[in-house]
């Protein structure tokens, strides 16, 4: 007899449970699909025949693909499920062509997709060593190797589902440093809690202060010079200003490689100030940590080690699959620990028959964690910190060398910046209706100027053929314009770069101003 | 000519470069490892000689694999490659091993886990309709499914890292909408906001009191009835002394499947409590979320469609992989975009050539977002609601049948409950030497009765035969007991439920207590 008390629901369960054989088979079925639709590499050779992405309106798509989910089943057979996978692998954005410099990453590494297959199909939870004995200890093993490589002698640290919570752990973590007592009591009756970060960082910033209770405008934004790095004498200024108004600064976040422009603030010059102060520094290395590993552009971050945390990103210039942020903090004690653990003694058992200083849930201020440290370790494993050093050094490289490219068609192209800091290019297209004299480059000119990169990005949808984002820079008045951001993978060659802006300019050819 | 510009640096770029086709077999020597480690699946007549796991204290582990990440790779061939991953397989733990008991989450289901493989080649983050045209369509489908499943008539929605998070969003939603100067001036010199929610209740509550700044005190811990459901009365008097000492209640939070004994807090109840005090009702339905599509155990949930919002997590009973979380909220007006949104320039310009109310970041805390939508859709799609509704129905089924056996071998198991109202178990093995006359069941044998678990645990463990986690029950000045969950996969036949009860007994004859 079945569990089912229902004759009818017995026999559906039946046959469920008698149909698992088969259906397990649309694993194979769709990583041959996979393979054939070139879903997460193509060789460079295929890069012109290949569209990085057949691009519909979203009204259109939906009558391309039947995506309403209903109660009865809709696809009833492999090869009907397999079509669906067809579908969406077919109007989906192959981020892992060689031409997506869409975001701030770009193609995966293959350990690093390797390593994610195994984390799908081991599906374990990182909170304790009893569900994840060996992912646990890659974890810890990645979180004490990135605290030797950052210079910090002692600390902790813990993966998060991205940086933006990343960075909240660092905000939190200084707050519980600077007033245990929010832990329990929470904030309110104090007087305001400031944090600082330059009006180029993250607006994850703005996100988790709002979160955090502390509101966005106890998120003082500091001046950014030129070249998008944050003023130290405005910092200077800004914590004056709020001590003065009654406010009790407790934070700042230097950012290593702004999200725009790939700026690396400068962390020594911002570490006198937080001690100074007696401020917790933060760095927001999301993008920029990767020089972590690099030989000749190490000197970036220098200053890393006088943080008190900071956050990074292997997912972004290093060819990791999403999701995978790191926090790091240099504080010991178990200040990590003691800040996020509440008693859960249904997980963190005392009595368990191992050592429980192994389980690293309460650490975090989630629960179920899924386990993103075994892609990374896969790669290091197999290319060692200093291969991808070279990679990282190679991409800034070739950033440099775009630079160049850009000013050897200076009547068609111009840059943001002289020289950016890190593998991110920042540039206009100028196209013939916009090629005039210097004097008559007027603020109208320039507003129409702004609107090209909107109009080229169009063509790039449906052309398919190339992709690369586009942003103002509000701080410093600017409207749109390209930012093109090199990574690990691609790796690339020189007459690629020429491709890009030949291909810009072909695009840009027809677009009405 | 290369654009590294040191020699050393550029041969080894090219040489990492020129190996990337080779390097890419990787993905089929692990797919082929997995499927003869039988990673992810194995035919329930294998599970007998198939270990769950292989169990070795952390130091051991630790000689058994290399786990060191260095500057230099370690793993030179695709062949030693693959032999680390054989051993990162070979000694976690198989979750999918159909007598894995342990977490609220058991077996696989084979089409969530394709979709998992897709979504990890495809690699997109969710931010912008541009970089996941299908997946972004695809994450609001499922939203508007689950919303209307809910019976929610209006409402907005959005996937995130687990349900902590989850339950996090509910929070700081009710809080924008009662006090929307939080978002830009913080919570300092306001009268303490107050947060309700069952002592039985996920400790995630605690842990977002104090990260949104509540602190932990302003999470009141209502009591729970035997039965381990929310007690009205005493949420009516815990508002009353809030209220009197001067605090602001704003929220209160049911739950729906508590994490131990699996208890439905009486929804429509507490409704109307929240609704004599103006409070917005959120409901964590993490785990018990699920019957929203059960047929006959769908009233467990009734009145969910009065709560303001809720979390469910389709990766605790339903088989998706992790991470697969979901919040939705009742609200109209964009009031989740309203309170998550900061100008993000970069992202999300308001002059795209696409309609950008597709582009769903600025909902959510996060920025890049990893795709969680895909391997649950593509599970929908193959069985649709009704067929998970009747493995959800029958998961309870078997919970209950297995408390009838229980009942049947009452000199050696005893219930903690006399019926579980969800898939929960919890229960006691009474070894031989604690099987005595009911008056002689004192305080200290229960004392003894409460080492027995954790010493089975650790029996089953070394033996790799079965996994089921243990608890004890604070509120209820409980000790430890086993905490059976049953999930939709494995799809269980009645003799497996003897099967684990014998091997209880079995691992449990020669434990010293």
């Amino acid at each position: 007899m079945d569990a089912a008390n229902d004759d009818g629901s017995a026999a559906i369960v039946k046959r469920l449970r008698d149909g698992l054989v088969n259906d397990w088979n649309i694993l194979e079925n769709v990583f041959r699909l996979m393979q054939r639709e070139e879903t997460f590499w193509a060789q460079p050779q295929q890069w012109d025949e290949g569209k990085i992405v057949e691009f519909f309106q979203p009204e259109k798509l939906k009558q391309l693909i039947n995506l309403t989910v209903t109660e009865e089943a809709q696809a009833h057979s492999l090869d009907e499920i397999e079509q669906l996978c067809q579908l969406v692998i077919k109007y989906s954005v192959k981020t892992s062509h060689g031409r997506f410099h869409n975001q701030l990453f770009g193609q995966l590494d293959p350990f690093g997709l390797a390593g994610a297959l195994i984390t799908e199909a081991l599906n374990a939870g990182a909170y304790t060593f009893e569900v994840a004995p060996v992912c646990s200890l890659i974890e810890t093993e990645i979180i004490s190797s990135v605290r030797k490589l950052a210079g910090y002698e002692t600390g902790d640290g813990i993966f998060a589902p991205g940086g933006s919570t990343s960075n909240m752990y660092g905000i939190v973590l200084a707050r519980y440093k600077f007033a245990p007592e929010v832990k329990t009591s929470g904030m309110f009756g104090m007087r305001p809690l400031v944090m600082f970060t330059s009006d180029e960082s993250h607006y994850s910033f703005k996100k988790a202060a709002h979160w955090l209770g502390l509101g966005s405008e106890n998120c003082v934004a500091v001046r950014t010079n030129a070249r998008g790095q944050m003023r130290l004498d405005d910092l200077e200024t800004k914590i004056a200003e709020a001590k003065a108004r009654g406010g009790q600064p407790f934070f700042i976040n230097a950012t290593a490689g702004t999200t725009v422009l790939g700026a690396f603030d400068d962390i020594n010059g911002i570490a006198d100030v937080a001690e100074r102060h007696n401020l917790w520094l933060h760095v927001d290395a999301c993008l920029g940590g990767a020089v972590l590993m690099a030989h000749k552009h190490r000197s970036l971050i220098a200053g890393l080690e006088r943080s008190n945390s900071f956050a990074w990103n292997p997912h972004k210039t290093c060819g990791v699959p999403l999701q995978c942020s790191l926090f790091l903090t240099r504080e010991s004690d178990k200040l990590l620990d003691r800040c996020n653990s509440v008693e859960a003694s249904y997980l963190f058992q005392q009595d368990k028959f191992y050592d429980v200083s192994y389980d690293t849930g309460n650490k975090s201020v989630q629960c179920g964690r899924k386990i993103d440290a075994l892609k990374f370790w896969l790669m290091l494993k197999a290319r060692g910190y200093g291969q991808y050093g070279h990679l990282v050094d190679h991409a800034i490289n070739v950033a440099r060398l775009l630079e160049d490219k850009i000013r050897s068609r200076a009547d068609r192209f111009r840059l943001v910046l002289d020289t950016h800091e890190y593998a991110n290019v920042c540039f206009w297209y100028i196209p013939k209706a916009l090629r005039v004299a210097p004097e008559q480059e007027t603020e109208e000119w320039r507003q129409r100027l702004y609107t090209v990169a909107p109009k080229i990005k169009e063509q790039m949808a449906y052309s398919g053929t190339l992709m690369i984002g586009y942003s103002p820079l509000k701080s410093q008045n600017l409207g749109n314009f390209f930012r093109m951001v090199f990574t690990c993978f691609p790796i690339l060659k020189d007459d690629e770069l020429d491709f890009i802006l030949d291909e810009i300019e072909r695009l840009g050819e027809n677009i009405v101003i």
